[in-house]
């Protein structure tokens, strides 16, 4: 259903997240399809009509943002929709009523997705009577740009629910990953914010500074796990005998880091240093500077996988 | 003296990173500079004539591997070189005794650096008169390709040899970043050990393959990483109030997700199906493929700091 004619996509909540994705729906959505958006503010409106060409870096689109219909009304925004977004507010009862109003009013085989990035799906449907349809849909940001969507069932959501989403995405050439257990924080957020966990360790002890640590990430692990990611490089590193011999090689180096870990958490007192550095260095950034080159990285790629030598 | 003519650079070790310093050596060697490699196995010299070519990949160059000397001596190797770069096996006895020597033989003012992954300049000096010159330069593998290269100094080595290593990375268009500490993995294998560490806890809790987790870093984190190291990202994506922002906002996930790490160590177990699984997916990998991608990215990447944007 989900990649033929007169799909009907539903967005809830005009954030930035929401915009973002409203944009890359448009960027895919057929002539005879339609995409609703319901946020409840009260300008919405006028508010959706203004920003959503933000999100735009393309010159041409199939679509244009005047084909988005604004709803009034949650009734009115699922009522005859086949998919059920939501990016809205990070507080679970919130999401927890929107999703037992949201099955009062919408089709019995609409998919109902979630852009949390902590609030669990097995939590969030709590009050629902049929779980089997919602997952989590996890963008990395900006999700109009950046290909992973993690998608994080419950143990309630059949597998006919993440085939749909699967499909969906693949059709749209974005990489859905399922991840096969509910973890706090999912996957992306856990390897980066463990990452982050020693950059933070590694200033605050005056290892280096935060513009230094960036640049060390930019000038190595960035490009080499944007071509091939961290099991895959190791592997290559080990020589014949793979990610084994990469550990027969280096083991106690890696096992030194590990027992040297610095394993800071949230009130140790780095923040004051840590913040005001980034402040110093980098001021505002320029996120449409940003997007624009991660951009060009990612066309390289996708052409490069296009030809399947990833 | 290092970015003038008749500059004298010797490398000892033919290995893999001993070779790909030997590539990116002779591409920014001006004419009148030499280039002399020195290693202890039987076949040197034909060893490297038939193996240095493999580490070049672009068409043109301003010097060809003909124009190497291969050195039967260490005597011979060091006595007129300014610089002097070890990439030998990874044991400390043998990198004191090494440097021991080097200073008999070498001009008083050459550069002494060690590309070891782990062992740290003030233990290789301890054998040595004069400390001063010695510091770990440790590049990001392929040494050729990577702009990144680590530079560790002990606290015995002199500003000036630090100041004259970071002068000479630059004039090559390299990263060249100064570690204010002698620290265990220094930095970058630090960061990126904690993520690889967090990863083998996703995969041996059966969250994630090792496929799928390399397609999560490969769509995500790789590409941001790639243009905005993590602080930047994370300053980037905590609107007006930066990085402190970002912990406002999503603090209670970060620590989360720090708290529920998986702190996983070698010999926990973890290993067989690890390693199976990266064999099974993977195979041997095109590393070939892999670096022709990278340098499309790195190329990229250059371009945009040329212009400096980035």
């Amino acid at each position: 259903m989900e990649s033929g004619k007169d799909l009907r996509i539903t967005l809830i909540g005009a954030g930035t997240i929401g915009l973002s994705f409203a944009a890359l729906h448009l960027s895919h959505l057929p002539a005879s399809s339609h995409l609703t958006i319901y946020d409840t503010r009260p300008d919405a409106e006028q508010y959706i009509r203004d920003n959503l060409p933000k999100f735009f870096s393309k010159a041409s689109l199939p679509r244009s943002t005047s084909d988005v219909k604004i709803a009034t009304s949650l009734h009115d925004a699922v009522s005859d929709a086949d998919i059920i977004q939501e990016s809205g507010p990070e507080n679970l009862p919130i999401k927890q009523d929107l999703w037992a109003q949201v099955e009062k009013h919408a089709p019995k085989d609409a998919l109902l997705w979630s852009s949390t990035s902590g609030i669990l799906a097995s939590q969030q449907a709590q009050k629902m009577q049929d779980p089997t349809r919602l997952l989590v849909v996890h963008p990395y940001n900006p999700p109009h740009l950046m290909p992973l969507l993690e998608l994080v069932p419950s143990p309630s959501t059949s597998e006919t629910a993440i085939r749909r989403t699967q499909d969906f995405w693949r059709a749209r050439h974005r990489v859905p990953i399922h991840i096969h257990q509910e973890t706090t924080g999912f996957v992306a957020n856990r390897l980066a914010f463990a990452l982050l966990r020693e950059a933070i360790h590694l200033v605050d002890a005056n290892v280096v500074s935060v513009a230094e640590l960036d640049r060390i990430v930019e000038s190595s692990m960035g490009p080499r796990w944007a071509v091939a990611g961290p099991f895959k490089s190791y592997h290559a590193g080990g020589g014949p005998a793979g990610l084994e011999g990469f550990f027969n090689n280096i083991g106690d180096t890696v096992q030194g880091c590990w027992s040297d870990a610095g394993n800071v958490n949230i009130g140790d007192g780095w923040e004051d240093k840590v913040f005001a550095q980034a402040r110093e260095v980098y001021g505002t950034v320029d996120i449409a500077e940003r997007d624009r080159i991660t951009r060009r990285l990612l066309d390289v790629l996708e052409g490069e996988r296009g030809k399947k030598t990833l």
